[in-house]
């Protein structure tokens, strides 16, 4: 079979377990979820030797040590992804949920009830523990997904899913409900995103080059992120030691990830007394400023900011420090150079809170908090599939509920249209 | 300028303007499509020689009696899209609203806000009215809204924008919120459906090429329904005047519209009785019928129905009648030929009503009502914009609201990722 032939065969499989993964109720899905969790861990010297296998390529291509370590399947990562199974088992059901419910003037009752989207594909790189947290969160919206993991973890990849498909299987549902794409070249997402007959939804995970392949090739709806610019304005009526706090957690507390700080905007009624302050308290936390001129002023020693630093993704402990005028100046510069992503006001003053609110646009809009606390989890989504900066069906942190769509039902007593 | 350029011009100045579009409060909103409501009236005679134009030539094309009629802007006509613009204006609007708001274990809330989405691409075909109401929707939404009607209507279309951006510039509202492609070449929809950086959301109307063209084409996301193949279950426990109206009322009503009847599945215990009733209703309204072999046994002078028909759109006086021995055979068979669309069960009784609902995931799914029912309208959303049959954004019929989307809002005091 050519590549495009087995991805068509793979999708058109997945296709047809889609059905009997949308009627499963949440007593099958529970119990399918935690069974799954118990094989893992009963099961996991098979998973770790296959693993290992991964891990062996890899040493023998030359990866390097950060990426080998994410590509282990210690106990540890092990038994932290079969507590997120079990958390996933644990959520409420969204499928079937009326979300509201009116009545028409001629008595007809029209709703929305929530339903599985069908197909999913997942196409992500090198962690293998992602191969059991999406298929988790696909098959708890009743959805049939469709994996396409990094080459570099084919192989535990390949065990993981077998995992699902087994017990899928145990209990008498199709087990293509879960489905991996059963090659690991490039072309085969190429031929993936074509099908649009057959997969309803594509979630790219991975690098900005990744995400762009994908979008740019797919005649399916892609919801997706580039990258998380994320800023934090201070405002000029504020309580210097929240700043100074949301400051170092949104930068420091993990910098390589998409919510963390990469540019603070500064009020310039305050910058005299206040970035003195933060400046010592982000240099401590080991933080490297690059700075407007105003900034470099105030602060000795801070490397000048270019027009590329507004616009970069540093995901390192290096900020970009930008005095403004006014909080019209603020929001200017994150509409210019943000990415929609999440973006913060540090303020005492209401009306700046609400002005920020409204008129920030990025899927995540945050007063007095961490930029690091837009998170699905943290949300209380429960678990998070994805973040979307594009505005279309879902926009921020997504959740199990963000697999899924709603249909509108009728429950008439014979009305026909005049 | 050649065609890309235009394209890219006019997306770039409607990208500029939708930010002002975004801010627009509900008053100015209301004030500002009530005037546009006005001025349409005032300048009807502008207007009507506009369109002249457009069905002179027409005419010296040799276009149809009843596509010149679709292109007619009549004092009728004019008089139904005003109308359609003043209920517009005193829609609620949906800008700003918070759909729902929780509270973290730490104190923080999370809200969901709805905002516009920012640029929408209407590509659409004839009737210049759908300029009006597609702007004055997009518009209500706060969105600013990039324009491409069929070339037959250019004139009257640029009439009608032209009326939106003279008010808009009258309430010093930067009037590229409602612009045109200014070109009818096919081409430019090409170039207007790769501008993922300047427009957010592409919806076509129009015939089942243009749609897959706009979709096969569009970097964008589309919402979108090729077609409309509905189908009514007649259940065996069922009052037969029901039933009887409902399939006539479904085809007859109105044929040529996406909502009506084209498949009518009758369970086989009732056949000998309804299927004569049924058959004798429809043929008085004018439905010539094709049926499956037992059907036509109970019937005579039915025309065979070929596995063609089970497809058929037919949007005449033509309907294809099946007999079935289950529910579950009519649901297999709507989930094989149906179009996702709407689809409808006649009962009396409560378990088959509740699996009808539940199983069939098409967009709208109706018990005992007509098809006919499934409308943006008739559902209370205030007006429609389209009708969606991919389960991505928006499903089923389209209101102001599928216009939005929400940003996540975040109200801390201080609050910190550990």
């Amino acid at each position: 079979m050519s590549i495009r032939e087995q991805v068509i065969n793979t999708a058109m499989m997945a296709h047809s377990a889609a059905p009997e993964a949308a009627r499963l109720t949440m007593g099958q899905k529970e119990t399918i979820l935690n069974q799954i969790a118990e094989k893992m861990w009963d099961e996991r010297s098979f998973l770790q030797s296959e693993n290992a296998r991964d891990i062996e390529k890899a040493r023998s291509k030359g990866l390097s040590l950060p990426m080998i370590d994410r590509l282990t399947l210690s106990d540890n990562v092990l038994a932290q992804t079969i507590n997120g199974l079990k958390e996933i088992a644990s959520f409420p059901d969204p499928v079937g949920e009326i979300t509201r419910m009116w009545v028409r003037p001629n008595g007809m009752r029209v709703g929305k009830m929530r339903i599985p989207l069908g197909v999913i594909g997942m196409i992500y790189e090198s962690r293998p523990n992602v191969t059991a947290d999406a298929a988790a969160l696909c098959l708890k919206a009743g959805n049939a997904c469709i994996l396409r993991g990094g080459s570099e973890a084919y192989d535990s990849n390949v065990a993981i899913a077998e995992i699902f498909r087994t017990v899928l299987e145990d209990n008498g549902i199709n087990p293509n409900a879960v489905s991996l794409l059963p090659t690991t070249e490039r072309e085969a997402i190429l031929h993936l995103v074509k099908l649009e007959d057959l997969v309803d939804l594509i979630i790219p995970r991975g690098g900005e080059d990744l995400i762009r392949f994908v979008s740019e090739n797919s005649r399916i709806p892609v919801v997706k992120h580039y990258k998380g610019v994320c800023h934090l304005y201070v405002d000029k009526d504020v309580d210097f030691s929240m700043a100074v706090s949301l400051a170092v957690n949104a930068k420091a507390q993990r910098p390589g990830v998409c919510n963390s700080l990469e540019t603070l905007l500064i009020h310039s009624s305050i910058t005299d007394e206040f970035l003195p302050k933060v400046s010592r308290a982000l240099q401590e936390a080991g933080v490297a400023l690059r700075g407007c001129e105003r900034a470099r002023k105030i602060v000795n020693g801070m490397t000048p900011a270019s027009e590329d630093d507004w616009y970069a993704e540093y995901s390192a402990l290096i900020l970009a420090v930008k005095i403004v005028d006014s909080i019209d100046d603020a929001i200017r510069h994150i509409a210019k150079y943000g990415s929609l992503h999440t973006d913060a006001i540090v303020t005492k003053d209401y009306s700046a809170s609400q002005k920020f609110l409204r008129e920030v646009n990025s899927s995540t809009v945050i007063v007095n908090a961490s930029t690091r606390m837009s998170d699905g989890y943290v949300f209380g989504l429960g678990a998070e599939i994805g973040i979307s900066t594009t505005k279309i069906h879902a926009y921020g942190p997504m959740g199990v509920e963000d697999l899924t769509t709603t249909k509108f039902i009728v429950l008439g007593d014979g009305q026909i249209r005049e």
